[in-house]
Formats: C-alpha cells, sequence, structure tokens
C-alpha cells in the first residue's frame, strides 16, 4: 500500500487558525496542550514515544502565530521535522524542574497578566504532566489563570478533513485486509491467543504501522466481555469469535469488529447478527448532516427492541481508537460533513451474553460515506 | 512458549499489605489510583482496553482490606475475575456525572472525616481523569484531603518480584527471537517502515502479545534521533541500523535495542559500538544492592570518557516500557534486589549523531542477573 505521509503545512495552519478564532471568541490567551493527540492534532509530531510515561511534553498555542513546542531534548530533532519553528528544549528527566521553568517563561511570554490559559478539563480529557508540578505551574503563572479550554481542541477533531480521512480509510483498508484472512488463521483448535497474535501479524502484513488495540471473545453462543485478554481457550463448534481491532496508520485509527461462527451458528446468534448488521444499516443511512448523536442511538435501539443492551452505540474516531461525540440518548451533538464514527450496536443474548458489531463511517452533507465495507447479515463461519 | 499467565491471589495480597503499611506510616486512609499501572497492579485488571480514553477507572485502596474496584459496567466482568470482591460500577461514559458521585461516596465510607487520600503526584506520574471531575471531586469530599501518596505505589513497583521478573525474562525471549531473525527480515534495499513491520510481526510470532513500542533510526554512520516512526528509507551500504523495541507478554515489558551495520561497519561505528557494549558491561557488573543509579551512570560515563552523551543512561521497566527510576547523575536511589532495569549508554558521533545500545538486568544482592544475552563487542553485519 502506497500514500503520502503526513500532511501539508496548510492542514496544521487551518487548525491552528481554527482554534485561535475560538479563543478569540472564548477570551483565551493561549492553550497549553499536555496529551499526545492534543500537540500531535497542532504540530504533526508523531511519535510512539509517548509510551514511555517519564516525560512531560508541552505545547503552547499563542493568540496568534505558530504553536512553541516545549519539550525533552530526546523530541528536538523529531519536532524540528515539523511546521513548528519555537522549539525550547530542556534536559528532561530533571528531578528538580522537569519543564515547569522553562514552560512557565513560555507562557508568561505569550500570555499578558491577567490574561486566561485554557486547557482540556472536560469529558475523554487529562492532563499528562504530574500535578505536584501542574499546582507548582500554577501557583508560578501569578495572574495569569489556567480556566476550562471550552472543548476548543476535542470539538475542532471531531471534524476531519479530507485528508484525515483518506488516512482513516487507510487504516480501514488494513484491517480489512486481515479480517479477509481469518478463515486461515483461525479454524477448530486454534488458541483464541494464537489467533491474536496471528491477526495482529495479518494487520502488519496489509501495511499498518502498528495494532495498538485488539481485543474479542470466543465463547458459545456470544461471549459476556469485550474488553478482557486472549486466553489460550481453543475454538470450538458452536464459539462465536469476535475480533476488534484498532490498527493504526500514520498516526490514525480504524476501529470495527467481525463476528465468526465456529461450525454452523445456532439460530439465536444468526439472528443477533442479523439483527446487529441491520441495525447498524438503520443508523447509516440517517447519518448525514443534522442529524444528532442521539438520533443515531434512537435509530439502533428502535431497530432492535428490546435486545438492545444498554449503554452507548459508537463514538468518533480519528487520532485516537475511541473520540468523542458518543453514541448515546442524551448526546445531542449534531452530525455535520467530516464526522467519522464507529456504528457500534450492542445486542443483548439469554444468559448475561452479547454480541457486538461495528462499522466505520464518515457524515458528509446528505449521507454517511462507508468506510468499512458494511458486512452481509449472514454471520462468518469458520470451520 | 508457554507460561503461566497472571499472578497467584498472593502476590496482590503483599502488594496491597506492604503498601498499606507505608499508608499506616504516612497517616494516609486511603489512596485513590487512576491510572493502568496503579490499577493493574494492586488488582491485576489487565486490558488493551485503556487505549481509549473515553472512560475513566478507579481504585480505591483502603487502610485495610482489599482494593475496591469503582469502574465502568463495560469492565464489571473482566474485574470480577481477579482478587477483588468489591466492584462498583457505573454507565460510563455518563455525561452528567461520570462516576464522580460513586467514587466520592466510597471515599466517604472508606476514609473518616480529616482523612488524608493519597494520590500519585511526582516524576512520571499524571492524573488519569478530567481535571474538571477532579476538582468537583477535591470539593466534594469535604474534610478529605487528597494529599501526595509519598510515591507509596511507584517506589514498591521499583522492586519486583521474581514472579514479575519471569515475566519479563518471557518478554526479552520474545524480542530476542524476533532480533535473531533481522537478518533474514532487513537486507540493503528493504525500507526501514517494511523492517519495522516485520520485526513487529517476529515478536509476535515469537509469542508476544502485542508491541507496544517499537522505535528506531537507520542512517550512515550513526543516528540523530531514537523515537522517530519509520521512514521508507531504503537501506545502504554505511548505514547503521537500531531497532529498540518494547514487547509485552502477559503485562511485562522488556525494553532493549540492537544495533546493526549495513554492509561491513566504518571504523568509527565499529569502535562506537564496541565502547557502548563495554559500558554496559562496567555498569552490570556493579549493579547490586548498595550501589546507587548515580553510580551505575558514573560507570557508564567514566567507560564512555567524553564521548559520552548527555542525559539519562538508562531506568526502570516492567509493567511500563520505562518506570523510575532513572539512570542519572543526581538519582541517589539505591539499588535493591528486585529492581529490573534498562542499561543504555549512549555515544556521541562527530556531525551531531549518536549510537545507543541497551541491555536488560535484574539486580540482585551480590550481582545482576542478566535478563538480556549480553551482545558481543562486535556489531552485527547485514549484507
Amino acid at each position: 500500500m502506497t500514500s503520502t505521509r503526513g500532511f501539508a503545512c496548510e492542514e496544521f495552519r487551518n487548525r491552528t487558525a481554527r482554534a485561535q478564532t475560538r479563543m478569540h471568541t472564548a477570551s483565551l490567551d493561549a492553550l497549553l496542550l499536555t496529551t499526545e493527540p492534543e500537540v500531535r492534532y497542532y504540530t504533526g509530531f508523531l511519535t510512539r514515544f509517548w509510551e514511555s510515561p517519564t516525560r512531560p511534553w508541552f505545547v503552547v498555542l499563542p493568540a496568534s502565530g505558530a504553536p512553541i513546542a516545549v519539550i525533552p531534548q530526546i523530541g528536538a530533532s523529531l519536532m524540528a521535522s515539523t511546521w513548528v519553528q519555537d522549539i525550547r528544549t530542556w534536559a528532561a528527566p530533571d528531578l528538580v524542574d522537569d519543564g515547569v521553568s522553562l514552560l512557565c517563561d513560555t507562557l508568561h511570554e505569550c500570555v499578558p497578566e491577567g490574561g486566561r490559559i485554557g486547557i482540556a478539563q472536560g469529558h475523554e480529557s487529562h492532563l499528562r504532566m504530574p500535578l505536584r508540578d501542574f499546582r507548582r505551574l500554577e501557583s508560578a503563572l501569578v495572574g495569569r489563570p489556567l480556566v476550562e479550554d471550552g472543548g476548543i481542541t476535542a470539538t475542532l477533531r471531531q471534524i476531519k478533513s479530507s485528508a484525515e480521512i483518506e488516512k482513516i480509510r487507510a487504516a480501514v483498508r488494513c484491517s480489512e485486509e486481515a479480517f479477509s484472512k481469518v478463515a486461515q488463521i483461525a479454524e477448530k483448535g486454534t488458541g483464541l491467543d494464537t489467533v491474536f497474535r496471528r491477526f495482529q501479524m495479518q494487520c502488519l502484513a496489509a501495511g499498518a504501522d502498528c495494532v495498538p488495540y485488539l481485543a474479542g471473545a470466543c465463547a458459545e453462543g456470544g461471549y459476556d466481555d469485550v474488553i478482557s485478554p486472549a486466553t489460550a481457550r481453543r475454538l470450538q463448534d458452536g464459539d462465536v469469535l469476535m475480533l476488534d481491532t484498532g490498527v493504526m496508520r500514520d498516526g490514525y485509527f480504524c476501529d470495527f469488529d467481525r463476528n465468526f461462527s465456529v461450525g454452523q451458528p445456532s439460530v439465536p446468534v444468526r439472528d443477533a447478527h442479523k439483527k446487529l448488521v441491520e441495525a447498524s444499516a438503520r443508523a447509516t443511512e440517517i447519518a448525514c448532516a443534522g442529524r444528532t448523536m442521539a438520533d443515531l442511538h434512537n435509530a439502533m435501539a428502535h431497530s432492535l427492541g428490546e435486545a438492545c443492551a444498554s449503554g452507548r452505540l459508537g463514538h468518533g474516531i480519528g487520532m485516537q481508537l475511541t473520540e468523542g461525540p458518543s453514541i448515546l440518548p442524551d448526546e445531542h451533538t449534531v452530525l455535520a460533513p467530516g464526522m467519522v464514527l464507529a456504528i457500534e450496536p450492542v445486542i443483548a443474548l439469554p444468559d448475561g451474553k452479547i454480541m457486538v458489531h461495528e462499522e466505520n463511517i464518515a457524515v458528509t452533507e446528505r449521507s454517511a460515506d462507508p468506510l468499512t465495507t458494511p458486512h452481509c447479515a449472514e454471520i462468518s463461519v469458520l470451520s
């Protein structure tokens, strides 16, 4: 698979400009960004090094102009390959002052006394720096309060550019190719842990950069859990195998699953699968600009009827495996072109079991653009 | 590869008891845990679902008794398979109250008025919940302040049990097997991105559960960066290829690298590799109980002489790719049996290039137990 890596500078300039317009409206003089997706969104800084919790990383987005990176020395070379030019580094980890003074100086430069600095504090966010250092920063910023960012970055990230959608599509293609090989890597007697390993290998062989997420389950007539690691349980007749993967390519995720019946499916499993596919089709049909996340939830809940499991039935995807907004009955965010969603109906089966089906779509003005090739109503069968 | 999965209950009972002894000394009535390794350390809750940032997860460790899980409903089944019995759930994500009331009620139950609740706030820590919710929690806990945890969990985690060390050893074996195949997957003309994909596949084929981290570089006569993602650059004569991997097996990481010369190495590259291997041997020789992290740093710095690059030269490993303490000149933490370390000397080469070598060891009373098979002085050659 070939595709262009990264983005043109224009992409980051647009993101920055849009954020700055909203900052102006919200009377924010800077944004302080601390997490991987926030930093990457405005800078393009892409590395798996965030897996190491040791070092904090900061980006300051001033009221005008490009982002300023305040980062550990180890990242200077990579950050210099992005569009960011103002890169300030310290020799992290520093046991005494791990970037706090450097960050504080930078914020003093960008923000006048009395000015407000926005940080993400809402749903799905966290602060990726030690709380002790955050408290030090707060007191050193005298007269420059750290306040809620009004969800500016989270809201901007909900609407993907066409370049972003192409990256998600490329990730989907890797997973779809891996799913097309499941019959070759999983059969009666294969251990679920072996299936997991082989499936990840197939994703990589298909062009994934890495496989940050794979969950799944395998149990008779449905499963009761979708987040457990694989056990050594061997696939057996009557099992439903579910694989749910978040493959990353060039910094973007897909997130969808497929179910397989080991041997011929029972009538309840066959029916459940049909209902799930039907429910995701109902949500996909109406997923266009102007509808709400609640509408999608209601379409699936209505389609599934009493069998609909409680909880959310999907979410945004993009730079992260799951992003806001959630498909929930009380989530009234209005769909807009560029939103990319995982449509994920869940059906409740007897004995506390469930089955989950998941497709990925992009919202357009008048319809949904399916990123995954929607699965047919019949559950796939492994021999 | 076969090995026992998980731990006996005794492992978690011991961790909990040790924490509670220290909590008593520090006058803490509970610990509040929010991050993946903290939650897993005391409960055994192992899932890749943390990749999704949507839901907060909480564990309360009371002054006596077992941990209490305060978690999203989606994790109830998996948590019930651990030794934790008191499992309280809510229907997350809840847009109005995402577990805050439930957590607050639980803390009110466990902590008398005036009691202190410890949370990790120091180096390498963060708070994995929205800051807004944390502030809500703080005010709802009237008279029960959230204070620094004195590094209790971080310090306990530094000393691995023999069962933990065996898991790290198993992760090392997966990586070593993958490294033994590099000559088969990388040769002149192979793109670095292809090498990365194939190497991850080899790790999985060797028994890794997943490959959360792979970094590396490939450039002539050394590299200037060790955290960048792979480019399509094709290996060519004179290049040094470095692969640095963090493979996970049963929840534990290894973290070590290997260097390869594409074609015969230049004299400077050959010498640099010898010096790096020599420096890591010097640190390994003295890595026994009673020495300090600074001693390890100084041994490597002395061995490398003026060529020693600045910055840390290693760190703890275990449930995370990198853990404290760091091998730094001002890190005076005393080595103790059970510490597992990445020994990671870095050498500076002309033109701002570097080379890095990394081995994993376990500290014992009188010597270091090498977990990786130490590389020989001669750099491996790819044809």
